[in-house]
């Protein structure tokens, strides 16, 4: 029987994860946050009033097995007009929400189209916006709210929570509960991985389930967001949500990135994730080079690409990281082969 | 070796020819006029400077061989904010010809998605408009202009043209000189039939085919436009334009609608072309019941179908008397046969 490996995350770092994942003979559940509000997706919902389809695109475009083309197709922004800034998958994604009466029901349609070998999971099908509170009083209201406002973690976060509450996807309670392996992030750590904890049911689901739990540590830090953060501090504040020392295994990248990047990631204020080597720690860190040597080129048709990050994991090295721990029972052994 | 049909036509017409011809073991290729300029066509012309994909994309669909729910995906119409009254068959044909830059291949890469059996080939690629010049003087510019504008038949139209000057799609001449049958309509007389015989090189294409040469004579007249068009009329347009008495066959539908749609029509100024019985036509008519009996439901989501005739052709009816015409070589054996 095949092993049952869930990811969990949101965009881009989803979309690196799952294209590495998908060529291995496993059975594939990806869930993907829904507290996205900005751009393309941000107009679909207002207009629209459907629910956020860019996250739930990129993870079906990276488990497509379709030609390039229809995946070229799928991420492609209109340019002018009225359509300005909207990617085609996102049309599609908010046309089926609208046939079929569900959004559920109209990710399974699209995943059929697209020949999509594993499954695309909704963490929720509620209609619900992500906020933070800060410190000093400040609320922020969306997604792309507390992505633009890049101060706060100065003031300090008080509570982050979504709002009307939502449930969980009772698909993606079930396949937590059915897994192997749950893979948390690579991702945003407050607007795609975060929210994903903050749907009632999900840290249940994580705290019953008897799979290992892996955090794949972000390669570097977000300016104002989490340049404190330490990778102690990354899975503590999972651990927290979920409401245990759940994670057994941290990936965490020891390939030093080109100079010119460091320099450019360095001006904007972004650092590298500081390792700290405490003692006793209840998961285990596989060090590893995870480093992507491929040079991203800025398509001006895409816009994530042009706007996101620029040291990015590469998705079969941290691939094969994941299914030697999918593998492997043994902690100390893994440990041992890969350090 | 399967015998080869093309269709020549535009939107709804073509649509209901192709489902009915795509259920026989022919090579089917269809013909499809680039005029349109109406509606979301009209917004994606003047906004992405695309070319019209309305009507290809009508035929795309009846020959596509997907699941039901991706062909409704097609003709879905989004209903709100800046995607209001946008297809979403127009918006992928105009992602696809941006992708890939050229018109004709993106139709290709559509057919492809679509898993469509047959060829759906633009008449022409050129970035073209439909014009109309009145008796009177007066010029009625686009399709859209020409469509809304009711009265002109009792004007006298003096010329009906392109600019600027398209170039035919070089497989469009080619299929049609390849052709076994060619079938022409039905469809709107002025906007979806004519404009493909102004395109140069498809009336010469035509005169030189050895294929026979079907017209499939519409339903109704349209008010104000071809009120007092025979069945004669008609032909004697289509032959004028290609320059030679080239149709062999028309088919005319005999079955009476029921009442309730006649008096509708007939409210509407919509009346039944009359079939004059001249001696010595060069043609055949074919006269037969071809009339759908399928109540057409209006949805409110697809305005093409609210807004459009229904007192329509049965595509299987039509199909069947097509294929006897392939198949029968004899014009006064298939006479005796039908009539």
């Amino acid at each position: 029987m095949k092993k049952k490996v869930v990811t969990i995350g949101g965009g881009t770092g989803s979309f690196m994860l799952l294209s590495g994942l998908k060529e291995y003979p496993i059975e594939l559940s990806a869930i993907v946050s829904m507290a996205d509000d900005g751009g393309s997706t941000g107009v679909l919902r207002d207009e629209l009033g459907v629910l956020p389809p860019g996250d739930v695109r990129q993870c079906l475009v990276a488990l497509s097995e379709t030609p390039e083309r229809l995946r070229e197709l799928m991420n492609y922004r209109f340019q002018e007009g009225g359509l300005e800034g909207h990617s085609f998958g996102n049309l599609l994604l908010s046309a089926l929400e609208k046939i079929t009466g569900d959004f559920g029901e109209g990710v399974r349609e699209a995943a059929k189209i697209l020949n999509v070998h594993g499954e695309v999971i909704p963490v929720t099908l509620s209609d619900t916006r992500l906020y933070m509170e800060l410190a000093n009083g400040k609320l922020l209201s969306g997604e792309h709210e507390i992505n633009v406002n890049t101060k706060f973690e100065q003031v300090g976060v008080k509570k982050v929570f979504l709002r009307p509450k939502p449930k969980a996807n009772p698909l993606a309670t079930k396949r937590i509960l059915e897994a192997d392996l749950v893979v948390i992030g690579p991702g945003s750590h407050y607007c795609g991985i975060i929210p994903n904890f903050l749907v009632p049911g999900i840290a249940e689901a994580l705290r019953k389930t008897k799979a290992k739990v892996v955090y794949n540590c972000n390669l570097v830090s977000k300016h104002g967001q989490t340049d404190e953060f330490t990778l102690e501090n990354y899975v503590a504040a999972i651990n927290r949500l979920i409401g245990s020392e759940r994670i057994d295994f941290v990936t965490y990248n020891t390939a030093l990135p080109p100079k010119h990047l460091l320099k450019k990631y360095a001006a904007e204020g972004n650092i590298v994730p500081f390792l700290r080597l405490e003692e006793g720690r209840p998961y285990c860190v596989i060090q590893a080079d995870l480093l992507s040597e491929e040079r991203i080129v800025r398509k001006r048709e895409d816009k994530i690409a042009a706007t996101r990050s620029f040291i990015r994991h590469d998705s079969k090295k941290l691939a094969k990281v994941l299914m030697l721990l999918l593998e492997i029972g043994d902690y100390e052994n893994i440990l041992k082969d890969i350090v």
